[in-house]
Formats: C-alpha cells, structure tokens, sequence
C-alpha cells in the first residue's frame, strides 16, 4: 500500500519559462526509458517475486522513489509552460515567437492546458511493452542497469540543451539518482552472478546444449575485424574457450508442405486452376 | 549490403504439427525479446556507431545471423501449422479438438494462411518501440545482455512446454547461441568498463553531480531487509561507498501558477465565475 | 514523494489456482478502464492542478491508493498461476488441463514465470492513450466517474464469472471502492456545476456560438424515436430549450484547389499527361 | 445502412493557407477525443444495444452526424495546406518560412500529398482503444459526456488559437454542437439516474458489497484539505453517509509460493544452486 | 454529409449462438483488412481529393457503403454473443462448455457486455495506421485492390470455418461485393495506367532516374530460380527491357564521423578516457 | 541464412548537415511504407511460400535487397546528423538556428546520440500491423505493387524538397530501384492472373457467390458522376458486366435479444429496476 508527502523529493523550479525544453523533458518522462518505465517496472517486478525477501524490499524503496521523480519532472514542465503557447497572432512578425510556437508540443496546450503528458519528446504514448518482470532477478537486474544507463544518458544529454540553471539543478539530482542506481544494480548483479553463474537462466541443463555452438562467434559479416577484439582470447566470462569460425549454415534447404486447400494459398504452380473447396 | 543462403542456420523439423506451441513459439520471433528485436537492435547500433570499427563488425556479424534465427523460427512455426486448423465443424464432439482450435492463433488461419506473423503469443505486432541505438556502447551492450538474458530464459521456458524432439533440438540450438551471446557482451561490457568506469556516460562531469545523493539508498518502503543486503557494506563498483539512508523530501511543496485564460482550464475557486477570454 | 507500506489494502488469496481466471483478471488491472489507467490519470491530473489545493489533495489521497489496487491484483493473479501452466506433455488426453491451457494466457508462462502482466486480458500492453489531464477539473471528473463507472461494470461481470470465494471477496471489495468513487465524482461534479454551469469549458463567451446548432438534435438517422425521449420536452440541463429538427447541410459542395505539382498527386484528368517537375 | 449527401453539414472555408495550424486542427480529427473518436464510439454503441430503441435512435443520429464532422475538418485542413510546403530551399533566409516548415506536419507533405491524416496532432495514428461500447448505458453516457467535454474544450483552446475567421467560423460551430451533446447526455443520465440510480451497474446485489469501504474517503497523502470539501458532510449522491477516514491496510504482508522449476524464475537463495529441470 | 436507414444491407441471422467464431470474426471487423479499415480508407480518399469528381464520387459511394459492412458485422456478432459465455461454474466438468469459453474473447464478455469491439481476432484495437490516402489515385488504387483482396482471401477463409447457413449467407454476400470491389479497382487502375504510365508517380521525371538500376532484377539470393520467371524475358510493364544481374555495391564502405562530445556516445577508443564536455 | 558485405549499396553522402531533413528521411526508413516495410514484408512472404520456388527466389532476392535500404537510409540520417543538434543556448538570438532545431527531431539528439532511429518522420515507431503475408501471392503481390508505388510516390516528393546534391543523388537511387519493383510486381501479377483469373481468391466456388451483389456499383452517395467513369460501360476485368444501382438494404432491421442479466447491461427500459443476479 501507498502513501504520499506533499513536497517534491528535490526542488523544480525553472528560473523562466521554456515550452520547447518541456516537450524535450517528455522523454524522460514518458520515454521508453523515462521515468514511468523504471517506477513501473520495478513495481512489477518486486510484486511477482516470490522469495528473496531482501531484494523484494529493494525492488520497492526504489519503485517507490522513482514515482517521485515522475513527480518531479511533471512539476518541471508544468513549470516551464507557465506563460502563454497560445499567440499565435503574433507569429508571422517574431521569428523568436515562431521557433518557440513551431518547437513546442501542440498537445501541451490543446490537451493537457499547460500540464505534462504521460508521452514522450515526439508525443507517442508511454506503453507497458517497455517493461520487463520476468521472475528471474539476473535477467531482470540486467534490464534494470540498461534502464538505469539509458536514462542517465539521456538525462546528461538534456543537461547540455539548457542553460537553465534551475533545470540543469533538478536534472543533476536526477544524474546523482542514476549513478547509484547504475553502481547497485551492479552489485546485485555480481551477487547473483556470484552465486549462480553468469549465463541466465542458471537451471536450464548444460548437457541439453550443442556445445559446438554455445561459445563461437560466427563471422557472418564481411572483414575479420571483430576477431581482433581482446577479450576473444581470454577465458570467456563462463569460463569456456570462445571460438571464432566463418558463419555457415547446418541445416538444409527449407521446403514447406502445400496448404490445406481451406487455406485458398496459392497453390503450387502446376495446380493452380486445380478444383475448389470452400 | 546483405546476401541470403537457401539453407537454414540449423534444421527446423518439428515432429508433428502443433497449431498451439505454433502460437507459443511466436513469442520468441516477434515478441518483446524475439528475435526481430534482437537482429534490429543490433543492425542499428551497428550503422549508428561513429568508429570503434572492431565493435561495429560485431554488431554487423550478430546482428546479421540473428535474421536467420527470425527466418528458423518462421521455418518451425509454419510447419507446426501444416495440417488444417479449419476444422470447425468437428468442434462439439471432439475436445481434443476443440482444445487445439481454441488454443490456437486465429490469425494464423484466417491472416496468414498457415504461415508465421511478425508478432508476440498473444497477437500484438512487433514494434520499434522494444530496441534501442543510444550511440553509447557501454549503455547498449547492457540492453543486448538484457535481451540475450529474456530471450535465453523464454526459450527455456519454451524448451520445457513440449515433448517434440525436433523443436527441442531447434530450441536448444538458439539457447546454445543465447549462451555465446550472454558471455560476449559480458567480455565487452567488462572491456568498455576497465576503460571508462562502471558508470555510464563517464563522460558526464563527475563535479556536477551532488555526492550526496549519488551512493544513497533512500528507504521508501516499510522495513530494512534491503539494508541487509551483503554488498551495501562494500564498496560501491565505481569505488565510492554505499550510504543507506530513510527517504525523505529534499524540496518542497510544489504550488503551480494559474493558467493562462486562454487555456479554458479550471479557475482557482474564488475566481471560477470570472472574465471569458476566448 | 511516495512510501510503501507491506501490507495489502486488502486480502488477495485465492482457494485455489486458476490460471485461465487469471488472465481474465488482466482485464481490471491492464485494460483501458484497469487500475492502472485509474492511479495514472488522478496522479496526472493532481500533478498538473493550478490553485483548487482541496482538489489536488483529493486527487493524491485516491490516485495513491488506486497503486494498492494494482499491487492487490497483481497478488492475486501471481497467486492464481501458483502450480503449473507448463504441462503440455499430458494436453492431448486430458481435456480439463487443454482447456486450462488454451484458455491461459502464453504469456504468464513464457514471458512473465507466473506473475502479473502490465496489459489486459487479451495481452495488449497498457498505454498512455487511455488517461487524460486536461487541466479543466469539470471535464476531467466527466472522465473519472466514467472510468470509475466502466470499472465497477467489470468487476461485478468478474464476480459472476468465478465461484472461488477468496477472489470474489477481493472483487468485492474493489466494487465497494468504485462504489464510493462514483460517489465522490458525483458529488465533486455537482460541486463544481453549481459554480460554473453544466457546459464546459464554462470560460468560452457564449455570444460566439451559432446559437441556432446549440440546443438542436438534428435526426440524421431514419425514424424518430429519438424525437419520444422526455427528456426532449424539458428544460436543457443549461436551461435553454431543447429543439429537434431534420439534420441538413448548412454548408456549400467543398471543392478542392489542385495540389502542388510537387506533390505529385494525381492531376485533375484533364492534365494528367501534363508538365513534370520534381 | 448508410448514404452521403456531398454538402458539408456547415462551411469549411478558412481565410488563408496555413499549414501550422492544419497539424495543430488534427488533434480534434484524429486525437483522443476527435471526432473519430465521437463517431466510432457512438455507432459502436447503437449498434450493440438490446432494446431501449430511443436511446438506440439517439446513438445512431449522432453517430451518423459525427462523421460529417470529421468531413468537415478533413476539408478545413485539406485547405488549409493549400500552397506549398514543399519550400526547403528558401529555408536558410526566410525565418518566417522556416517557422512554418518547423511547425508543420511532415506526413501533410510526404505521405499525405497536402491532405487530412487520421493522426492526432503530433502524429499518432487514431486507434479504438479510445473508445468504449460497454451494453451499460448509464456507463457509457458518462464515457460520452466525458468525450463531449473534452472536445469542447480542445476545440475553444484551438478557436484562442486563430485569427483566421473562416476557422473560427467553423470551430463555433463545432463548440455549439458540442454544447448540445454536453446537454443532451447530461439529460439522459438524469433519466437513467431517476430509474437505476447514480451508481452503476445498479444490478449488482448491495448486500455482497462490504459496506464499511463503500462510502468512505481514505486519506493517503500528506494533509487534510480533501476533508475539507463540502459535499463530503453532505448525504452522498446515492443517500449514504460519507466518511473520512486515515488510510490503512486491511490486509496482511503478501508473500507468494516459489515458482514452479519449469518456470526458471530466480530460486528463493538459500536453494540458488539447486537442481536443474528444463 | 452522412444519413442512416435503419434496415442492414444484408441479413445478418445466425442460426446459433457461436462465441468462438464471434472472435473469430472480429478479424474482418477490425483487423489490418477489416470493413473498417475499408471504409476509413475510402473516405480520407474521398475528402483529400483534389479534382475528379467521378473518382471522388465513387471513393464516397463505396466508402459509405462499407460503413454498412461494419454495421452487418457488429450485428452478427452481437447475434453469435446470444447466450451466456459467463457459466464459469460448470467448466471443469463438460470439456465442450470448457472449450467454448477458452476459445472465446473475454472481451466480448469482461468490457462489451456481449456486443463486438473495434479490434482484431486477437482483441488487437483497430488503427488508422492500417490505411493510406496519398493523393495520388493510381497509388491509392493499388492500395485499395490489395486491401479488397486480402479482405475477400479472409472472408472465404473463415467461410469454409463455419458451418452455420447463417453465417455462411452473410459471408457470401461480403464476399460477392469484394468480387465487385477487386473488379472495380482493377478497371480504374487500367483506365489511369493508360493516361499515366504505370509507374508511379508519373510525374517524376524520368531523366533524373539512374537508368541502369530502374529494370534489373539484382540476385541477392543464392540460386537463380527466379532469373527462370517467364515475364523477365518480355518488355518490361512500361516498355523497357527488364535486365537479370548479380546484386553488388555501387556504393563504399560508410565510415561516420564522430559525434559531438555532448551527445556523450562512446568515443573513438584511442579518446576514450578524454575531455568532459556536459 | 544471411551474410553482410561491407559496402552500401549505393553512396550515401549529404554535402552539408541537416537535421531538419534528417527527420523527414526517417518516413521512408521507418513509416507505413518505409524500407523496413518493404523488406520485412518480402521476407515473412518469402519464408512462408509453401512450394513457388521461382516466386521464393524473387522474394528473398528483393527482401535481402532491401535490408541494404535501411542501410542506406541510416548512413544518410547520421551524416545529415553530423555537427551538433544540443546548441540551445543561441536559440533566442539566431532565427535560423531556431528553426533548425524546432524542426529537428528531440529523439535524434536525446536518445540515439545522432543516429538513425526505427521510426517514421514524426516519431511513431514502426510496428509489424505496416505488413503481410497471407500465404496467397496474387493478394500479396498486390501488397507489394502498392507498397512500392506508395514508397516511390513519398522518395519523389522528399527529392523535391532537398538541394543537398548528394541527398538527392541517393533518393533518385532509390526511385529507381522503385520502377524496377512496381515493373516487376506487374508483371508478376499479371503472370497470376493469367492462370488463376484476377479475382483472388480464385479457389471459392463462383456459385456460392449470390451473383446479382458482385458486379454491381451500389451508388450510397448523393449525385451520379460515378455512373459516368467509362469502365462502367466496358466489360468487367473478370469478364462480367457492371451493374449501377442505387444503393438500396436487403435485410431488415436488427433487433438485438437482450443480454444474459450476468452481463450487467441496460435492461430493456420497462425492467429496469428488476432483478439482480451477479
């Protein structure tokens, strides 16, 4: 169950309004990797787990916080449309005017009367396809450090278009946010790697696998470039030997069955004006 | 530019058909860790990278064999339809029937004439939206050990849910090249990191970041069992050390200005029955 | 900034596992009207609320419970798909389990390993596109006690469609919540008219609508029934008088200039073998 | 059965090209609560309607109506595109141009060859997930009022937005009828509200709801200005009393069964390195 | 301007409830070729015409038409949903009620109260993504001959899927009108191919195409079965000489060049431990 | 199976940076009928064609080719993306930097660091629902004639709005490539057509057709000009004769049984206030 303070989790507060930096804020927060995918899917994910009970709790402190920074950013933009998206009269003389109009979301004044959007910087709306809860931790700890990388990415790249000292403020905080979470995702990671191994999912039997193919690079593109990468001579992070071999096939020519006439397929060439059946 | 051989990467010869797993399969070709979003994710960040020519013939190498992972999957699915799902009128006296017709793809019969689909187990298209081309190899190889992490876990699952030797042969091929592609982007991430830093993009100034926030477990859930977490103790990855600390606003109450007018949103309540301007 | 408590706002324990229910239930927490469109849209609309602080606080007080209804459903289904939903091995004799298994949905199995999906029954990924802050409270109420209406409608369908006791007590609680929400949007509806008046946005002049089309049902469809409504023989809810008329054009045939050559549209007929410039 | 008569239901002639305000006039063709929204949502609501055949009429003469109203725009904007927005060379020294280009939709030009799209105004194709046909007529009025006030509003933002009379022209008269669907579903939930009650489905048995959440309001954020709004020491809308009460659980702390090994979901730890079952 | 007659265009009586086809159906409502899918097309068409009046009328008859088709549609399912698919209570114990009620849209029963819904046989909402209207009729008339033969090629389908004389009456007559429809647009196409040309858009000037690339088959394909196909050996459709030729680059190998340090990607290697740039 | 070759396909080098129409490029990468449109489709053709090797062959040769048009496409977007998108500190000063970036999509810069991205010239992402395979070739190759005059049609306008030689000199690439497939898919067509007839499917019973529906022009909208096109009066394409009619219904008008009372829908008005049964 949930429960909520009135103050923000760090200030928002722009020093001037600025629409066209608030349809490019969008991102992070209803992007593919804005901050409704990582509350949402650590949410999911502390929800399924069933067992392991310490990284449950983690998986909700952070859930948590993180709807707090959807919170946040959704104050920044209300705050950075303050003032009027709406002179269009003005426009053919004030070319400021006109980039400002020309660059900011529609949508933020027609729809949302000067609040956030639940969408991203180009106005597509946030879906749960972005989201992972898969009941295994590795393979979902992964998801989350990618997550976590991808958004201090694009946190850092929104820092560089402003000069809002009030926004790149708020967006610091959110990089901070990002560097912890990045370094304990890693440690968790580790932890389990450290007990299971690093290939997931662990219990799946290593007999079953064709060992010929489970630690080869097939080159299957032009130039030998990628065999010159270092770490193919080393001991692969499961502890096998890579390989690396010239990418071939070991199946043979595909030839598929006729169809059921009910399928009105076109049927192969010599048939084709062959009898019907509806 | 790209070239196709007839044979297949490896055989796909189911030993009967199975209009059912033929739906189930399809989450692992056109779902949100299918191989479609494996060969695209790694296509684009392969035309996208701007030098680092060792890792763009990776990317180009893998990327260009996931196709034809795409292209046995559409080999194994299609022949688990061969055989007719049209048989409707048998539907009442038969359950076994009945049960193949219901757990059976719809769209398989009537869209696509006994042939694969671009889509997931349940029918949702395939979408640009599952893939990510950040520019950032760190950022994006951690997305590619995700998606080799769902999809080798999927495939498991999938390997567990049928007795059909020849698609548990087929499947144990693509968890074989699921275990190849976990250790090498571990073996690349682990080569990024000894040259940049744990932390990406390294490239952010670390100065600007407020210190106090970036190695802090904020507490938002009832209870500490994540505090008991066995690496809070040791150092962070990236040297610093972890603090654990109860969640707490840094900011304050947020109060928004009035809207403009022209927005027609609600009025503060003392004003509700004033001025129009339209 | 938001915290978690433990415990569930309510009980989620099922007698028994039913994983064909289960997907059933995806309705209420992932489909337009699940609880997910419910805590999203208060959370926004409180977010985005300029002055009305009752309201706001209003908006919080529900939109941070409405996450309890997400976490009790989630709960509840990961309990429901307790036991197995992978033993196809036994389908083709027992035709209980093939039900079971046709009617589940693939993905509790492959994608999620037995926990809740952030989508609906049929497995289409919530989005976005189903909430709405507009930043005009009257409006935005119409949309709750819409969505609260909808949402009651498909709970009570849910309790008529299972006879476990442990789910139909959890379904009765979320209908007695929906209860009090309708009431509550009633009552802030009627709360905000008396101050305003029925037609929102309540700030457009009045002068400028065509008056003659304001009150009018004009009968654009054979027969009039519609005409026999008592309603139409009243006083408008905005206390105009109600008229019905014959639906007609008001308007002139629209021709259309021809396009930009650089368009490359079609050339009226005439023309159509006539100059290129591209 | 359907039939068209080729005038417009009223005039759609603007001033003067304007292709920024053409991408802006989408939202209402083709946006959450466009008129293909209203259209769709009504016929698909009179054409599942079983018996009360005035209502029925009601739905089907508006509904036929609405998608004169999506005509009407498709011309307003086909018009508005007139002329050339094919200009990029003059791009550099004409900022005027340049903000015109900015602001325009580039599928007006490249995909759409200077005509309507069934988009909203940035761009997202029109999907029925915005729409709702639920057989619950008191539900559905709701949904419809809801859409109704919406669109007014999203089409009294746009009318601010012009000064072009031939458009404005036209959104009056979009606003007037939208004036009229706002009285005429009000209207009509009042008489469903005089037969069923306010709150829906009114079929559902009372007794099975637990009364003591039925009407209370729970406090779960930070203060206490909700308390404070008047009509909740009033009866509420169905005669009940309302209560204001702190929010708490009333369930217990959740904790679920380990997943079947099939499911390859992470082991509860102290068993992580257990036994193998594909 | 549209009106309604309230009499189908054809009968729409099944002899017997079918919910398991009611689904299936719902594919040819609202699917990718679904009727509407057939009439939005239709009418963007229409509206975006821009001269040629003979075309835009017959874009508006059939357009209008279709809506009928939906209306046809949505009252045969309505019909197939007679009957309760909400008898959960019994399903354990008669395996042909278990299979009706796995293979049936929960849907139709959870959120449409037994009416059909604008989507899929998945439950996939329809979107306007399915369709086009360029301006460009011959490219749009290609269009329009696909979309009535994928439409006629499912309707035959689910034809031979029942075998309810009802059903089957229904389905003939949609079937009839696609023989029309496929009839009509071939006929149209013929009369633009021979004002035009057929290639598309005519107005491109041929001059500026690389003459060596506009009729050669380039073989990117092991095998050259399809250098046997008959009409490579005739004039090409527009009167040049199709060419048969071994696919090659005429292009180099893409270097890029790096990006801009705010843009934060991954640096050249030998610069990777470099400057900060936020 | 697949392989990469190093080389493009063709040149792909802009003179000069533009971000602006870096944006617009991505229609015809990622759009409705963008390149990865083309090649998915031709593939998921290719793979499910069950005998028709000829046919197989052509598809997969085109499929391959056209993997290297997204290739293209992608070099051509990061090098109209070189230099730097993230100046906004100059914006208020220099108008034509400020159209630069209004114009310019957020995405580019925010999230994948000045490459390509999978998605259309607004931002939507691509998705699968753009695509067909439907087991039927003369369906499919229709398909595929009008995806390529579409994708011509939408390269030729974008060649109109550019002066950049080297962007242009790409495009003219690709519209020729265009008139070879449009020839191409013509004469397949056409070699179809010869042995099956032009209505496809060709394999239902002509008798079960209620022959007096399928060759008649019902006219459902106001006026004649239709009757006037001169294929009209011509013999059908399938050798039949057209028939012009007003539209006109053949079946009655629909009354829908009410609802199981488990459905909780509106009760016929005269038993409104009757029974529950939930």
């Amino acid at each position: 169950m949930f429960f909520h303070r009135k103050e923000l989790q760090y200030e928002a507060k722009p020093e001037r309004p600025d629409p066209v930096f608030a349809r490019k804020l969008q991102e992070v927060l209803g992007g593919q990797y804005g901050e409704m995918t990582i509350f949402m899917q650590y949410l999911f994910q502390g929800w399924s787990l069933r067992g392991n009970e310490k990284y449950k709790d983690l998986l909700m402190d952070i859930g948590t916080e993180e709807i707090a920074h959807v919170e946040l950013l959704a104050t920044l933009i209300a705050r950075l449309l303050d003032g009027s998206v709406y002179e269009q009269e003005k426009a053919s003389s004030d070319p400021t005017i006109n980039a400002i109009l020309s660059g900011s979301n529609p949508q933020h004044a027609i729809v949302h009367g000067l609040g956030a959007s639940p969408k991203d910087s180009v106005g597509v709306p946030w879906n749960a396809g972005y989201i992972i809860a898969s009941g295994n931790l590795l393979a979902d700890f992964r998801a989350n450090l990618n997550a976590e990388s991808q958004g201090r990415l694009q946190v850092a790249r929104l820092y560089g278009m402003t000069d809002d000292q009030g926004v790149k403020d708020a967006l610091a905080f959110l990089v901070a946010r990002d560097t912890m979470h990045q370094n304990q995702w890693i440690a968790s990671i580790r932890d389990l790697e450290s007990k299971e191994g690093v290939v997931t999912p662990s219990t799946f039997p290593a007999n079953i696998e064709p060992s010929e193919h489970s630690h080869t690079l097939y080159n299957c593109s032009e130039g030998e470039e990628s065999s010159k990468l270092d770490w193919l001579k080393m001991p692969a992070p499961d502890g096998s030997q890579f390989k690396y071999e010239q990418g071939r096939p070991f199946g043979g020519i595909p030839k598929l069955e006729p169809a059921s006439p009910k399928a009105h397929d076109t049927l192969p060439m010599e048939d084709i004006q062959g009898d019907n059946n509806a």
